[in-house]
């Protein structure tokens, strides 16, 4: 293999941009060219292709986003798209792939390969840390620590005011987020898509708090929950306590964006590193993972059908602690 | 003087904890005696007081949130409510008061001093920086930064995705952080309600913009503006350019926040010091201020009855470094 | 049993205060009595011990530092120091113990608990990571994070001046914080106890940097270098390159300090709590560790007799990522 | 006026990237050519100069440092060396220049144009803010909450093991830093080049909170305090209380570093915006200042040989703070 190729893809995610350094680099270093595509799929689709070098990637390690920026493609979804990529890759004598994004990411790179055989490694790059086969995706520590650092703040002007606060953080099926920035934070409930929500018992608590002068309370909720996000919460908390002085907040974008936390930025460059030696040892249709802190490869098949598992265990232990 | 009291009243700010403890530390340099009033006009009413000493107020001062806590009291705009307030003062022995919050702290102050001749000292504390008679409230300089913070981690996904932002800041009455978050983050546009919003100008900027294919955009607009927040302009960009990808998102409560910025320390360091020598000099219905790096005095009369203006200059100079 | 005891010993990390809270909320819940024993086992021999409640935890989940402090105790390794220890909790009625620290607590607790039998569980926590038996201790997640914010900020300045810097971290005998830092910021070499520093390598590859100009170049070394710290390598660089600009600069205490990661909270959090399980279930002399995303149990024997092995594959990628 | 040319010179400091954004965007907004001098005089010198478009100062606002590189020049400071320069400017016909720097950056310019009547227009760039007629200066306000921040973890690990730290701060022949940070952080002592501190004064206050068992002390230093910096002082205190556990830390180059505050960014935008159009109205030799909130014009002559002074009336309310 002489020249591959490299893109990222779907919702951007805080690491992304240490492990494009960490693909071109180890690629380089091994005497391969590296091409970055823009945009995705759509740029590949468009030929918004440029060859790389080592100083392509100087400085960006502690940068949220990415440089190669992400896009969605439907284009790409229909069997002209993906031929119009196949021609753009030809054209440019890509001979690999490495993809960093999620599992639509993964899907398209299984039917592309069905249809030309172009070698395709993945590494797993969103926050919301859903993907089977890793217990971790690039992005995920950087999200929740920004989901906390707003929450702590949030939690004082509650401290202040005695007031209630619901916050949705990120996270449209998978409450990892959720889960874990309400620990962190001491939320009085946290409200997850992996499970229904009994909102008897929310109410229980919240009266019972009432009772003992217990005014401050964080409920974190994921966007995802079948009761709705903050808004529809804090609606129907009204409804059962219309005295309480309760507001419904969104932290929104700001969990994308950021530095990368040291772990976001080791992980990155371990799988950018890992994905290269990957390509070039003929391996394809499988994303870089990390479990049990070491790094492995699992099949594109199984990283999509799989979702990975949220240790609702934890959730008991937040009540307690947070009583 | 023997005794003195102190509240934080209205919406919290980062600052006022270092307000208190300076307040607190040169009162008893004085042996002046100093009590606090939990939740401001109306833990006055309630004989919500306690007494403090040096201790009271150690390793506040990086702290958000007021541990004074903070309400408004609709009891205290009765004359009932002031004679109960009074009565609790004076059962307490208190001799003079010193108050930290905004307009309606010192409107209150005002009508309370012409029933009971209780003198007052005033300390601006407010995110908006909207009151007359000084430069700066506690907790602008804070808040600022808190929303350029996030605000440049949404520009990181924005730029990820080329995408359009409207981001919706704090300031009901008032475009300050409207204003200077916009400038720091290079915002295409800032909407403030200080001015008429001229949205034709912005359609043809965003024309423009697309054209030479400029399509991240960040939109900075006050939650005060006149054409509504942030999910109101989304719509009208999206009335106007419906294949734009635009989103909206609202800082919300994170912006009152989070350990204070130096210069709101020091200034509340400075304000509530110079609080008790102002007390202790006989003065009343004074607010302190700073001007010109200098600590004023201004009557409450004319702090509440004027609005600092916002240098509009700074728009032109916006639009121009933004473009 | 009825009543334990909580103490945190040796170096103070990030993430003691919500295992504190853990600790104290789960025995809470289970109709255990909490006492908290100020300045470690120095405190345990003074009876500076007293009784802990809900509230006693509340708020502190966010804050660094620990609110039991922490002390090295001199007096506790002399079997008198240890009798005394023994009878003030005798005096209060303590039936066992958890302890929040590193080696030398275990090691402490191992010799008490052969004198006295009193039960004893570990959660481990030190910044250094060097703990057999865990995957992590407590505080290492922040410590890394803070030092990669600060050399972040380092090369800033670096970059503006063409100019090298030599940081040190701490790590008297673990390269935990180096390692991941270095990778984390792109350091150029990465200096660590675990393996012999070749500084002829080092030379050869500042020789080869001055070539193709490339000036900037970050030198991680950990405090516990065999070469010395980055005084000691600034001086053996300037032997060899006078003409080279390269500053050297201590990030020193602040690595232990600061708000906890979500991490570390949560991890402390899961610790204290089975601290407590563990507790409860009839178990001594064992450390809760996290190994591969899973709360388990370590005869402190173990604990204390290995040490954590260092990735140096890692070592390997760093040069390749950073050339 | 057709060409401009603009350089940073001397320290970096935080806001120097947005005073070039503004100087480049507000220079083509009138149609005037700017080229880019990297690395300052030596830059200027060796032709090191390149012409700047909209572009090249996309998405910089936010970084620490200077895009344009800085450097001291001792070739600057040699007639032959001012010629070449001056050669330099002819051949890519610069008319005018803006200068980002301190002191001796002005210093430069003054000489410069006495032989070679170049108009210069200059802006206040170092974090010491120790530039007379202004009041403030670039990187100020970043330096002195990265200073805060650094020392509130500092205390974290303080307040845990009850020790004393003696931390500096920059500042060679200036305070601002030391005293800002100081009182931000609640220092027991403040150390300024500006003041000969009296040391019987700090060892009878260490003695008084001996007494009292107030264990816990921050002193901040800044490095040109007369009594030498951190090691020197933790060195006296050790003399005469030797069992005192006292620390000493130096924040070094981080202070240089980081994301600018949105003050420094405001105010650079300002200045830059500024400095444009005093070089179209045809001044020189003057340097864009902020005095009571407003931009001002100060002769280069004026900043160089006067010293800001520092407010030492705010020592004694940091004294009675801390008490």
């Amino acid at each position: 293999m002489k020249r591959i190729a490299l893109l990222t893809s779907g919702g951007d995610a805080p690491g992304m941009n240490a492990a494009i350094r960490a693909v071109v680099r180890t690629a380089l270093y091994h005497n391969l060219e590296v091409y970055g595509i823009r945009r995705g799929y759509q740029g590949m689709i468009e030929g918004d292709i440029f060859r790389m070098e080592t100083t392509s990637v100087s400085n960006i390690m502690q940068r949220g986003g990415t440089i190669l920026k992400t896009a969605r493609s439907k284009e790409f979804m229909t069997p002209e798209g993906r031929k119009k990529a196949y021609q753009q890759l030809q054209k440019n004598g890509i001979e690999g792939l490495i993809l960093i994004g999620g599992d639509g990411t993964f899907k398209g790179a299984n039917v592309f390969f069905k249809e030309y055989s172009l070698p395709a490694i993945g590494i797993p790059g969103t926050i919301d840390n859903d993907i089977a086969g890793t217990d971790y995706t690039l992005g995920f520590d950087t999200a929740v620590n920004t989901a906390v650092e707003a929450i702590d703040k949030i939690r004082d002007t509650a401290e202040a005011h005695d007031r209630m606060f619901v916050v949705e953080v990120m996270g449209r099926d998978a409450g990892y987020i959720a889960l874990n920035s309400g620990i962190a934070c001491g939320a009085e409930d946290i409200l997850v898509p992996e499970e229904i929500t009994n909102f008897i018992n929310i109410m229980k608590r919240i009266s019972s708090d009432k009772r003992r002068k217990k005014l401050v309370n964080i409920i974190v909720v994921a966007e995802g929950d079948e009761l709705g996000g903050a808004a529809a919460v804090k609606a129907k908390i009204l409804e059962a306590f219309p005295e309480i002085d309760v507001r419904a907040t969104i932290l929104g974008h700001i969990q994308r964006g950021g530095s990368p936390s040291y772990f976001d930025r080791v992980q990155a460059s371990r799988m950018g590193y890992e994905a290269v030696n990957a390509i070039m040892a003929g391996e394809t249709q499988v994303m870089i993972g990390l479990k049990n802190q070491e790094i492995i490869h699992t099949p594109f098949e199984k990283a999509i059908k799989e979702h990975a598992p949220l240790n609702l265990k934890m959730m008991e232990m937040a009540r307690i602690l947070a009583s």
